[in-house]
C-alpha cells in the first residue's frame, strides 16, 4: 500500500452509516472514493455523496456510489480531499485542478473536513511551490490583475493543457496563477484577494480544515 | 432643475479633457450621462467612456459618447454613480439594479469614484432601508444563503420584475436580499460577506467613494 492509499483509508474509517460525504478530486481522492465504495459494499452502509468535480462524480458513479448534486442537500457531514500545500497553522492551498469554487463551498458546508496528504504537501507558507490560483470573470480579468498587482502578486492568465488557448473553470471563469512574495501571510491575502471586486474565489483555504491526515512512509500523522 | 439634474451638472464639472469616464446606471447616472454629452459636444472634449450596464451603454452611446468595453481600457479616471443608501463614513448600498460585479470594478479600478445622490440616500447604516444584495452562483445559492444565515441574515431570492422567475444577473448569478440586524456594521459585514464561497459580490461598497455630491433643494453639498 502507497501513502495515499493509507492515507486515504484511514479519512475512509471516519466515514459513518447515513452520512451525506463530499467528495475531493485527484488521485489520493481516488483512493478515498474507493475505499468509501469498499465500505459501504462490506458493511452494507447507506451513503450519499456530492462530488467537487465532474471528474469525481464520475468516478463516484462508476464505483457504485450514489451522487446528489449539491442543491439537493441541505447539509454534508463530511468532505475529504487532498491540497497542495499545507502550513503548520492548517492553511491550505487548493485549486492546481482549479474547480475551486465547488471545493470551497464543499469545505464550508462540511461538518468536517479532512484533508488528506502526504508529506511532499508540508509547506512553510503558503505560495511556497505553487503560485495561488484566482478565479477571475472573464469580462474582469484586468482589473482584477491590477488590483491583485497592486498588492503585490505577480503572474499571468493560466493557459489550458494543450497551451492552445486559456483554461477556463466549470464556470465560465479564467484563472489568474499569481505568486507573492514572503511578507503577507495566507490569512492576510485571504482577506485582501476576497475584496477585490471580479475575484470570484481563490485557492488559498484559511480555517477551513478541521483534521489533516499526512502520510509518511506508511505511517498516517492525524493533526487537528 | 431638479436635485437630481443639479448633482449630475455638479458631477460632469469634474470631467477633464481626455479623461476616460465610467457611467453609472439609474436616473441620476442618466442626467449625468447627458451632462457629459452636453459639455462634450459645447467644449469638444475627447472623453471615452466605460458603461455599468447595458442600459447606460446603450444611453450614452444615444447621445453621441464613445463607449468602450472594460477589457480594452488600461485605467479609468472617474467613476460617476448613484447610491442606494450613503452613510455618515461614506459606505454606501448599491444594486437595487442588480448589476453589481461591473459597478464594483468601475469604483476599485477608476483613480476617483464620485457619488451623486439626494438627501433621502443618508442613512444611519447600511442596510436601514433596502436589503442587501448578494450575487450568488447558481449551483451555490443554498450553501451560500445558509453561510449568510449563519451571520444573521434572513432572506431569500430576488424575483424578477413579472414575479414569474428569478432574477438573473448579467454574469448569470442569482441574487439573495437579505436583511442583517444594526450590531454588525458593514466593514464587518463586508468582510463576513467577502469570505463566503459561493458569493460573487455584494452591495456594500466600503472605502470605495471619493467623493459624495448630496442635492438637497437645489443645492449640492460636497463630501470628500
Amino acid at each position: 500500500m502507497n501513502d495515499k492509499q493509507a492515507v486515504a483509508l484511514e479519512a475512509a474509517s471516519y466515514v459513518k452509516n447515513d452520512m451525506i460525504v463530499g467528495l475531493g478530486t485527484g488521485s489520493t481522492a481516488n483512493y478515498f472514493i474507493e475505499a468509501l465504495a469498499t465500505r459501504q459494499q462490506q458493511e452494507n452502509l447507506r451513503i450519499t455523496t456530492v462530488a467537487s468535480s465532474n471528474i469525481s462524480m464520475i468516478k463516484a458513479q462508476s464505483v457504485g456510489l450514489t451522487v446528489l448534486s449539491l442543491a439537493q442537500l441541505s447539509q454534508i457531514d463530511l468532505y475529504v480531499d487532498g491540497a497542495d500545500e499545507i502550513t503548520a497553522d492548517n492553511s491550505l492551498l487548493k485549486g492546481r485542478g482549479y474547480d475551486l469554487v465547488m471545493e470551497k463551498l464543499l469545505a464550508k458546508a462540511a461538518k468536517e473536513f479532512i484533508v488528506v496528504a502526504d508529506k511532499s504537501k508540508l509547506v512553510s507558507r503558503i505560495g511556497e511551490n505553487y503560485p495561488i490560483p484566482i478565479e477571475v470573470m472573464p469580462f474582469a480579468w484586468q482589473a482584477a490583475k491590477r488590483s491583485i498587482e497592486a498588492i503585490g502578486g505577480t503572474g499571468d492568465l493560466r493557459p489550458n493543457a494543450a497551451k492552445d488557448g486559456l483554461c477556463i473553470t466549470s464556470y465560465g471563469s479564467l484563472v489568474l496563477d499569481m505568486r507573492f512574495d514572503a511578507s503577507l501571510d495566507s490569512h492576510q491575502l485571504n482577506a485582501l484577494l476576497n475584496n477585490i471586486p471580479g475575484v470570484v474565489e481563490h485557492g488559498i483555504f484559511a480555517k477551513l480544515a478541521s483534521k489533516i491526515l499526512i502520510a509518511d512512509q506508511g505511517k498516517v500523522e492525524t493533526r487537528a
